[in-house]
């Protein structure tokens, strides 16, 4: 039986709104793309996973070149803060799932493929930010763990358009799907 | 430098409490052990982690040997759940910190091994529950990351003596110390 889920990666306010730690430039823009797309996903019974960052306080679990971004005080996805909370627009409901992660492939360090296999999963339909780093790392995780990967161009991001356009020429080299959400949309009709 | 670690395992209300669903008869008695070796670690600045089961509504992330436990809208260390809870005793501390499992062993689908580098971790010591299962399997994941590894003895438990002895004589042969807390402050003193 098919069974898909649409991972939702780091749409959270420290990469999403100006003069956050991470800013990532497109993100923003997508919002209205990743709504449409997961409420497409929620009338065909599809899962929805929140892959969100959450660092504990002091930041003993971030990345190395993320450390500094604790020292004095500061903080960066921290649990429990503001900053760590998915965007408006892109709420989870009832019965969406959350997976929290400490670096860029979803699938490291977490319990998302333990999820996946117990979901019953089929195909990885991917959304969310950056094209280079979580993006890319999570759709060749789910590549290597023999799913059929799908990544939903109009609702992922990047810095700039040519990081992006770079990105989805070698993830369809790997043999990773890069399409639009209409196209999607069009092929499950 | 030495930084010595505290794995508390499991020791959660749908664990240690009588009629619960996954009751180890032995653990309750473990309480004022771990929360007196808490304590001495907590006086010499070692880092604490309480390692603890959480399950997604539904379970869908549960061991297939635990999903009836799911059915008909049963639960079982459900996130959020009074069940789920850590017990009065060894309820954590600020600065403690919380790793969320849903297997066996603490170091598979979590980032354990991504806090414990990220906080320098020279020695790892284990308190909870169970000997055969969570104790044993996070004990071994923890040798095989070549941390020197210490089961508690008086501060882990199992259903029976005799289990609990067995597991001990299997992992002192393969090299995990298995010493009484009195013993390890001793050392360490």
């Amino acid at each position: 039986m098919e069974r898909n889920v649409i991972l939702v990666i780091d749409m959270q306010r420290d990469f999403v709104l100006p003069d956050s730690p991470a800013y990532v430039a497109g993100a923003a823009s997508t919002v209205p793309a990743i709504a449409r797309f997961l409420e497409y996903g929620r009338s065909r019974g599809w899962d929805i996973v929140h892959v969100v960052r959450r660092h504990r306080p002091g930041g003993s679990d971030a990345e190395i070149f993320r450390r500094h971004l604790f020292s004095d005080g500061g903080q960066f996805c921290a649990e429990g803060s503001e900053g760590a909370e998915i965007i408006d627009g892109l709420r989870p409901c009832s019965g969406d799932y959350i997976v929290a992660k400490t670096r860029f492939d979803a699938f490291y360090a977490t319990d998302l493929e333990v999820l996946l296999r117990g979901l019953g999963t089929t195909a990885v339909y991917i959304a969310g930010t950056q094209y280079p780093n979580c993006v890319r790392s999570t759709a060749v995780g789910a590549l290597e763990r023999d799913w059929p990967v799908t990544v939903v161009t109009d609702c992922c991001s990047a810095a700039t358009e040519a990081v992006a356009m770079a990105n989805i020429a070698d993830m369809r080299a790997m043999g990773i799907a890069c399409v639009s959400s209409d196209e999607v949309m069009r092929e499950n009709s």
